[in-house]
Parts: structure tokens; C-alpha cells; sequence
């Protein structure tokens, strides 16, 4: 196959099938929508023997157990995908809202309507729900998509595509809307990424090599998500009996997902108080502790951090905590170290709530709340195509907004420039 | 001089400044321009003279007369560049602006605040007033930029600097917050745009060949500024005096900027009422026309159009003519051959300039008025870092809103996610 060939045929069909959704009503998109949920429904057995190969290969490359969880389907993340279209069918449509801006003194009035971005490249690994989330977001987004996930979940993605092409087809939407890319050759990569006559956005979702890759290999615009750094602090004003329990659901609630709390920071006067406490029951968890000097005077259990740990992103049962002096040092700190993810501060002092949230330069900051927030769900926007530690466009969870932007609209009455 | 060594420490410079711009007030950021304001109007004579140089080299070169015209300042240019200067210090402050979004089933109550990209490249050709209207906007944003300006204009644009690095001694800002970039050395732009440590977003302004190679090369995310072959249309449902005078000012007003139309487009059935006198007026001030083969029979003296003049930017007395059947055809054609910069139509039928609005996929999209109005200061921006072409982040003319994003703020009160 020539795959070159191939891909800048994927993306012209794209490009042909957005111009018809950029047209499409919210009733023929819901409708659409609401077709590849039936198909997903009435196809349940097929996507878990499918999946089942991909299952049995990844077993036999020995990939690890947090991998395999991550692509194995099961009748309940069948559930999960069904109720996740129901909530991007729920959503309003978002192509059309027009802002208005106001007249000039020229006479011009200005507004801006909301538009889709065009045709949405998305690159992602293991997880096959990505599939039907991101085919989903895009489609009531009004853009046309080219999937493309890991090899390791081929037969699932490749079923799961069948039910979104079904489903397409009993709608007036075109089949092409929603592309997947069907072969596991790496090249394929390199050639999507770089189709900047078709595509007007990537969006890379996985490990920190493939995001590398893309972005020094990309010549189309991408929003990325690097690596999630997340720190919750606590404040000297914090109430330690939240305070602890946010910092273990930060922590503990699941270990390999990028909304996880990796660091912990702990205002000097106070941390006496709770790491003890806190302390033993990570350790109750069997979560490694590694600390400052501090922390370690505080609680003789805790390994010693080095410096490279105040900038890892574990996905483990491992965390490193430091004793600040105050809210300053915490900024400081985590806008040093972290990686822009998503930090909350726990404090009951609105000076230093107030600081936090204006200083600590991250796509979610957060009040007494888990990091484990930081989600298109929980955020409410349906799904989410990815988390964005960019700076630009969008940062965290991409939602609808996110896969759209706005467009000058000038009314004029024969206004010219004089 | 070690290029790389150089660029990096401006980057790390640049990076702490916009640490402390980040915080600034209103009223520090307003102070700090005034007292830019100030020190270019103490320097007059010396920006002339440094200019002086600038044109002398340039004229040694053999440098086309509209690049002479855009490097000359002159006593109005620098009038132009105060009263842009007090334009940006009217503007309100972008930063910290809070959107509510809601609360969540979970409790937490979600909102966006308005924020600082950090720390922004500007690189540019010819005209020196950008490096005052970049540096102004950028400050005001609260953004710390780098600004690389064409070789040509590197004396002109070191007293520019000058005197916004006085301007910045004499206020609270610190004054790395503006630097630029004063080795003609084209390393350093090869260097700017991959320091991706240090630099948010790179916004390239020039020629096709710059924009290019910056695409090509850049590490940093970019907002670009490409072509602009914009269009007119002429509805069948034109008025066509509005018509005939919408165009001429569209083409003939200024050739050498972006949002000149550089493609007309009329309806057939409205074309012999208008093409005749308005080609003849066209004809008058020296433009030259090439058209399709209906407008040719319309008009004798018309040159024949070729298939790339429907791509083309001129920048030129210059202009393509074609005969469409109705607006269907005009959006297709303008969505096909346009760059997604400025297009108008001229129309009294609401339902035509609907569909023209919505399908024509541009920055900006206009009825009944010069594509000449796409430009930061007609849209209220105080000015432009730029006019995107890009779909994600900013469309069209660049202002405080493009030079920020918003980052998510979560409020809790202890929750925890289950």
C-alpha cells in the first residue's frame, strides 16, 4: 500500500465531508449521533470478539497490566460509551452562536460567530472508547476527523469505526465524516501529521515519546497534552481533615491517569499536624513516599526525594512531598516544576485561595477540590478529545469549544476605507 | 557571538519577566506605556536619524519602492505610533476577566479566567512601527515578547527599543519585558523559533517565503499570518453603485497590504449592468484585469485569466475577474482558491448574505463592506500583532484577546471524586 497516497486520500475525503457538517443542524447531527448508538448497541458481541484479538496479541507481547486494562472493553465501558454519546447528544449546538462585538465609528458592526475548526486529526493509544468519544465531539462539533489509535487496539477501533460508518450511513451525514486510519504502519503517522492542505488541528493523546514525536514531526497545528504534574498544596489555613482527604483522592483514586496528584506541598506551620497522619496512610495504601528533609525529620518512613523527582509524572503508586515556608513558595514551586496540568490549593483563607488560583500558571487551578476534577465529564463538556497543557486555543479538557473557533462577521451598508 | 547561548538567555530573561507582567495592574501596565509614549516623543530626532540609516542601506540594495515606503518614518508615522500607543492604554485590561460557567453535579463550581499567554516571538519585515504596536499590546496583555524585525530596518528598530527599554526604566515593569532581538544573523531566527522552554507562541508577520520557512522550522506553536486573496462578490441582489465603489475601494485603496481584494467575483445576471463601467474605472487608475472568459466577452480590453490567477495575493495593481452563477458558486469558489483571510459580498438579499456568512470560510466574512475594514484598528483592537489565517486560537486580526487564553478555575469545598 502506498500509504502517502492513501493518507492524503483519507484527508480529502475529510476535507469534502467537513464542508457538508460545517452545513449540518443540530437535528441531523443528533440524529446521526443517536444512529451509532444503535449500532454500537446491536453490535455488542461483535466489538467484545474483536476486542478479544487484540486482547489475545497483547498477552502475547507481554504489555503490562495497566495497558491491558486500559484496552479491554467489557459490556460496562460499552454502557460507558453509549451514556457518553447520550451526554454530547444532550449538548447544545455550538456552530452558529454569534458574540456581538458593537459598532465602529466607521459604521461597521462587528460580531463573531463560532465555526468548526475544519477536518481534526487524532492520534491516542490503547483505550478504544477514545474512539467513539472523539468521533462523537467532533462530529456535533461539525468537524470530519481521522482517527488514528495504537496498534495494540486495531480490531477494537477498526469495530468500533464499522458501527460509526453504519450509523452514518442511515443518517443524512457522510460516511467519511469519521475516518479511521486502518493500518498499524508507523508511517502513517508521519504522513497525517504533516497534511496541512487537509487537516487543520492534531490532537496527539498518549505517552510522552508519541507526543514528542508529533510535535517535533508536525507540520499541522497541534493541541497537545503533555505530561500531568499535578500538585495539590496545603495551606497553612487548610482544614486538615479535607485536607487529607483530598491529597489521598488526589493521590489514590487512580494511579495511572494525568489528573493524578504527583507531588504534595505542604505549608511548613501546619505540616507537623497532618503528614504524620497523612503519612501513614498512604503507606496504609502502599503509595511510596519520597520527601524533603523536612518530611522526612517529620516522618522517618519517607525515602529521600531527589530533584528530577519535583518534576516526574510517576503514573504509580508513588509520590514526592515538600515542606514550603508559604503560598509564595508553593507558586513558585509549581510553576517551576509542574507541567501546567492542573494544581489545587486546600486552605480556608480566601487571600491565599485568591493568589493561588491567579499565580499558578496551569490549564485547572483549583480550590478545595481532587485534581482528579480536571475532566471533560466532570467539567461537563460531554467527552473530551484531550487534556491541553498548551498554552494557546485551548487549555484542559477540549470539549466542543475546544474543536471550535470564531469567525469576524462585519455588516456593513456600503462602508469603504477612507 | 554565540547565537544559541544569546537567544537562549533572551528567553530566560523574557521567561522572568513575564512572571512579574503577570501580576501587574492596570494601572502599572498603563504607566509603563505612558512612559514609552513619553520617551518616543523625546526622540524624535534620533528615530529619524537612525531611519536614515536604514533607508541609505536600503536604497544602496535596490529595495523595491513599497518595501522603502513601509521602512520610512517620518514625523506623522510617529504620530501614528503615539496615537496607537494611547489606543492600547484605553483598552481595558484582558487580564484576570472571569467567565462563569456553573456548578457541576459534583458540586464544584466551574469558571474561566482570562490570562497571559507568557512570553511571545514577533517576527516581522520592513515596518518599524510593528515593534511599538507588538510591544505595546504584548505588555498590555501581560505578555513579556521577543521581537526579531527584518535586517532592513535593524537600526530604526534598535532606537524604537531603546526607547521602550527607557520607557520600561522609568515604570514598575521590569524592563527585559520587551527585548529584541539586534543581530542580523539569521541563526537567531532559527533559534527563536525552537526554544520551546522559553517561548508560548511565535507570530511570524512577511512575506510567503518567511511565513514558510517558519512553518517548516518552528518547534514553538505558531500563529500565522499567511496570504490574503481576498475576494468581493457581487450578488445579483447588489445595489450597484454600493457595488462598483465597495470594489474599487477594495482593490485601489492601498495594493501592498493583506486585505486588498485581489479576486472580484459577480453574478451573471447583474455582470453586464456593472462590468463594463466598473472595469473601465479599474482601467482609469491603471489596474491591470484578468478575467474569465464571460467577463472577456463583456469587456474587450480584459486580459485572459490562467488557473493559478485564482490563487494568486498580487499585491499589485492587479486584479481576477470572474462570472459566477449565483452565490453557490461564489462561496465554492472562494472556499476552494481563497486563504481563509477577508471576503465580502455586496447584496441587499438577507438570504444570500446569510449563506455568504455562514459557508464562507474565512477570519473574517463581510456584507456590504470593504475587505479593507479586516484590520486591528478598524475592529477596536488599539492594533494587531498580526492577521491570522490559522483556524485554532485567534481568526483574523490578533488584539489582547489573541495574546491571552483562558485557564479553568475550580471552587470546591472538600470534593473528592468517588
Amino acid at each position: 500500500m502506498d500509504i502517502k497516497a492513501h493518507m492524503q486520500h483519507l484527508g480529502m475525503l475529510a476535507q469534502g465531508a467537513a464542508r457538508n457538517l460545517a452545513k449540518a443542524t443540530l437535528d441531523e447531527k443528533n440524529f446521526a449521533l443517536q444512529c451509532i448508538a444503535t449500532q454500537l448497541e446491536e453490535s455488542r458481541s461483535h466489538l467484545l470478539k474483536a476486542n478479544d484479538l487484540d486482547l489475545v496479541t497483547a498477552a502475547k507481547q507481554d504489555l503490562d497490566g495497566a495497558l491491558l486494562d486500559r484496552l479491554k472493553l467489557s459490556n460496562e465501558r460499552i454502557d460507558e460509551m453509549l451514556e457518553g454519546l447520550q451526554q454530547v447528544i444532550n449538548l447544545d449546538d455550538p456552530v452558529g452562536a454569534m458574540t456581538e462585538i458593537g459598532e465602529r465609528p466607521s459604521g461597521i458592526r462587528l460580531s463573531k460567530m463560532r465555526v468548526p475548526l475544519g477536518v481534526v486529526g487524532i492520534i491516542y493509544e490503547s483505550r478504544p472508547n477514545v474512539t467513539i468519544d472523539a468521533a462523537s465531539l467532533c462530529l456535533k462539533a461539525g468537524n470530519a476527523c481521522i482517527l488514528r489509535g495504537g496498534s495494540e487496539s486495531i480490531n477494537s477501533n477498526k469495530a468500533i469505526a464499522r458501527c460509526i460508518h453504519d450509523g452514518l450511513a442511515d443518517s443524512s451525514l457522510p460516511t467519511t465524516s469519521v475516518q479511521i486510519v486502518d493500518t498499524i504502519d508507523r508511517q502513517a503517522v508521519g504522513e497525517l501529521i504533516t497534511l496541512t492542505d487537509y487537516i487543520d488541528v492534531i490532537v496527539p493523546r498518549g505517552g510522552k515519546s508519541l507526543i514528542a514525536r508529533i510535535s517535533n514531526e508536525a507540520r499541522v497545528p497541534i493541541i497537545k497534552h503533555l505530561d500531568g504534574n499535578c500538585h495539590v498544596y496545603i495551606d497553612s489555613h487548610a482544614d486538615p481533615t479535607m485536607a487529607i482527604e483530598l491529597a489521598i483522592n488526589a493521590k489514590t483514586h487512580r494511579y495511572g491517569v494525568c489528573n493524578a496528584m504527583e507531588s504534595l506541598l505542604i505549608a511548613d506551620n501546619i505540616s507537623n499536624r497532618i503528614l504524620p497522619e497523612l503519612c501513614m496512610e498512604f503507606t496504609r495504601r502502599r503509595v511510596e513516599l519520597r520527601g524533603c528533609s523536612k518530611t522526612r525529620s517529620l516522618v522517618g518512613s519517607v525515602n529521600a526525594a531527589s530533584e528530577s523527582d519535583w518534576s516526574e509524572e510517576y503514573l504509580a503508586p508513588i509520590l514526592s512531598i515538600k515542606v514550603v515556608q508559604n503560598v509564595d513558595e508553593a507558586i513558585e514551586h509549581i510553576n517551576r516544576y509542574g507541567s501546567k496540568h492542573s494544581d489545587s490549593i486546600v486552605t480556608q483563607n480566601a487571600e491565599n485561595a485568591q493568589l493561588f488560583i491567579e499565580n499558578v500558571d496551569s490549564s485547572s487551578v483549583m480550590i478545595n477540590a481532587s485534581t482528579r476534577f480536571a475532566d471533560g465529564f466532570e467539567y461537563g463538556l460531554g467527552a473530551e478529545v484531550g487534556i491541553s497543557t498548551d498554552k494557546i486555543h485551548a487549555r484542559g479538557p477540549v470539549g466542543l469549544e475546544g474543536l471550535t473557533s470564531q469567525k469576524w462577521v462585519v455588516h456593513g451598508n456600503g462602508q469603504i476605507r477612507h
